[in-house]
């Protein structure tokens, strides 16, 4: 009995997203700083006479936000069955669950000696923490609007997906056009294609930063061309998710229409005044 | 009586912001005369030659214009009692009023010595006169411009954040990515992450200084990437806007077929011939 | 009786826009090639070696044309009678019109003598032909295109005047901001706020050529700070610019089914299958 | 008898769409793969060092592509009385038709001596073959994402034709005005409009390469003002294209809402709850 009673006040502490819980709230700030502080610590360590200077603080550091995490994603899994009443396999469900697969991989790489050896990889790892902050939006006026932007990417993604494979297919062509046209000239600026993509990217996004770009008359007109295409290629995934955003907030207002017991038109969702 | 009568003319004159009255209107007018000028005054004094000659001149117009403001912020809190007559301390409501905190932090900071040491502080300090110009606004046409605007980046202020938060995440992989790749080829460029994050910030907003570049082949891949990401970033909040702004027409065209006595639908606002 | 025949014929040559006539197309078509030739010729022009072998054809066909330019002036006001059937004094009118103004400032030039001394103004004058080309939208499906275009740019003048005035303030802001922490860093790249003002349009437009950039750890703070407000600025106008699109789209859908004798909806537009 | 079985089946492999038909699965991926590999082969002959040591290898492979898309091409024809059964001359009608003339220019030239000989033309032609990759698109849920976002783009052409046209006169007015301020200055960067208009597009475009960009401050004081300029210009055809997005997603809507049958209002196509 006793043991139910600590797990529910754990589960409370440790699973639950509502505010009225003190303890909760304290938990979740912790976690939070604990993540913000992993990620400030990366920043840090790139420096290289922070690096030298507070080597052993940054590695005791790393230790002790493994240990927590670890302990936190224990207690998760071992009050699954709490989140999940009604599933046969709830700690198996949560396992693999999204978020809990993320956590998993912030963590599981400290424990495999042939993974934790290469530095660089670790770092890629602990920067999978960032994802964790995701939990933040779960509370408050914040998770409509997510729900929102996630929605209008998710409706948009067909045409998004058109809107790339155009955009690929037009820098390729620019890219073999650059190529045939300023290899002559320029051989060290476009040795072949894939560095003639190099400078397609970088013009059809607009980034341009200068240490590639067409010398001769034809590169220069076809260049011209190609920028005056990417202000489309631009414009039209920025009018597709536009007109999600219009579409899904014009839904949304809708729905709200609908709920309401007020005398609403049944046809525009405006009230109506008698 | 009198004193009343002479109140009630200064704040016609100071305050009121209706353009019937022509000593208002002159007031108004060189009170922006001033602001511009002192604006004008600090591009002015920061050519080295200007400076040099015209300091004596500069510095005496910069106390007449903050005498006027003074003067000016005075005769506003004096007659506070006739913009808010209902209220109990209308002075005070006044003083912390935005455009009045704007107006002291304009003039305030000249007459503490300490504070006004530092002249890099007092530029600072006269820039925010500029938002004095916003008053312009309160009259016309644009008072309902501007509202609109800012209807429309307040509605929007949630979404707003999950994509700059989403950005920041972007941002904070990328420099990470490009620091682990392209540090151990060029450190003068990639030392660290922040000056990593340098150049994922000029990338991703697609400015691209070209101060700051791979060079590294993977390092390519992955800005190729990063910049075609990039776009998105720029395609959602634009997104959100424009949604923002169809929402906001919408509403606008609806509530004035709403107040309009002639046979409109009520239902869609479009005009029904009987 | 002769002379008023004649009069229509010209009439009809010079300022009838239907494609009924074939005179008055091929007419068209000559005044059109001219002006293309007259801003070829700019350009070729500017090619030095073609310049000094080629000054005299150039100087032949610029006199020509402007002769051509003028006889067709002078046409068009003798014919503006039948142009405004119903005015007092049609001729004024006309000679007061938009595009007739144009027409003049495109050729009086040439006959001032203290105006054509400078070959700079008249290669301006020269380019301001290229407006008249806006005749040829006049016909066809453009017209409508050229029509919503302008009147979305017209609808929505007020707010992007006031997003052209945040825009403003945040580049003044920036400027001096900039200024302020690079120039005792870099003092020939910020020497003063004017030229920090080019770093700021640079980077808020985010066209950022790298001539100019900042190198200190707060300078690179603040300008990344600028370059994301910096999608922001673009942001806006676009926004504004896409839901006066939607709008205009809307209404134009609406008159269409306004006009439309079918059953339509009188609520929507959609027709009702009875 | 066996022949037109033989006809039927080699026709449902080639040129049917369906997913039903397994033989048929497998020959679209072979072909794909055989695109793909092609392509793959442009950019890897690209690098010197490949070329020069597996040249055989790649003429030998691109024989075999040419054979191969030859005999399809073939087939296709010989089934096209399939294809369109209720025409007069269905083998006149595919091979004009889009597709057929694309996959005709991707292997005629390989037969044509005269055309072959020059190495950059036959890359060029390779490169039409990604054109086929288009028919991917033919099945799932694609397809209706490509087919909206072809008829946003056709429903805009002429409004995007006025606001190119726009920004063309606006890139000449920049080249000239930029030619003139800034050839005295630096005749090497400016030494005629041409020049002038490759500064001007990547400007307007906000690509900015820094290879060339104005010094004198009347040149600064245009290339601010046309910086401003660009971002309208990006802003329209954006505008535009989000504008046709938003109405082609509400006509959908509306379709969808026509073709049910369960209680909808038959004017907005929302549900209505009796």
């Amino acid at each position: 009995m006793k043991i139910r009673a600590w797990k529910e006040n754990i589960f409370d502490i440790v699973s639950k997203d509502d505010g009225d819980n003190r303890a909760s709230r304290v938990f979740d700030l912790l976690i939070m700083g604990l993540i913000v502080l992993s990620v400030v610590t990366i920043v840090l360590e790139s420096f290289d006479d922070l690096n030298t200077r507070y080597r052993a603080l940054f590695s005791a550091f790393e230790s002790f936000t493994v240990a927590i995490f670890t302990v936190e994603y224990a207690l998760r899994i071992w009050t699954a069955d709490l989140l999940y009443p009604n599933e046969k396999h709830p700690r198996l469900k949560y396992v693999f669950s999204f978020l809990a697969i993320i956590d998993l991989m912030a963590i599981l790489p400290f424990y495999l000696p042939f993974l934790s050896a290469d530095f660089r990889f670790l770092r890629m790892v602990r920067l999978l923490r960032l994802f964790r902050l995701f939990r933040v939006f779960k509370m408050g006026r914040y998770l409509e609007a997510l729900q929102t932007v996630m929605q209008v990417i998710r409706a948009s993604a067909s045409r998004l997906v058109i809107a790339v494979v155009l955009c690929f297919f037009v820098m390729l062509f620019s890219a073999i056009i650059m190529y045939t046209v300023e290899n002559p000239v320029q051989p060290e600026q476009f040795p072949n294609v894939i560095a003639s993509l190099w400078w397609a990217i970088c013009t059809l996004t607009t980034v341009g930063y200068g240490d590639v770009y067409p010398i001769t008359a034809v590169g220069r007109f076809f260049a011209a061309l190609i920028s005056l295409v990417g202000i489309g290629i631009i414009a039209i995934p920025t009018g597709i998710i536009a007109a999600g955003f219009t579409t899904a907030i014009d839904q949304r207002n809708d729905t709200r229409a609908a709920d309401d017991p007020k005398p609403y038109c049944p046809y525009c969702g405006h009230r109506i005044q008698d």
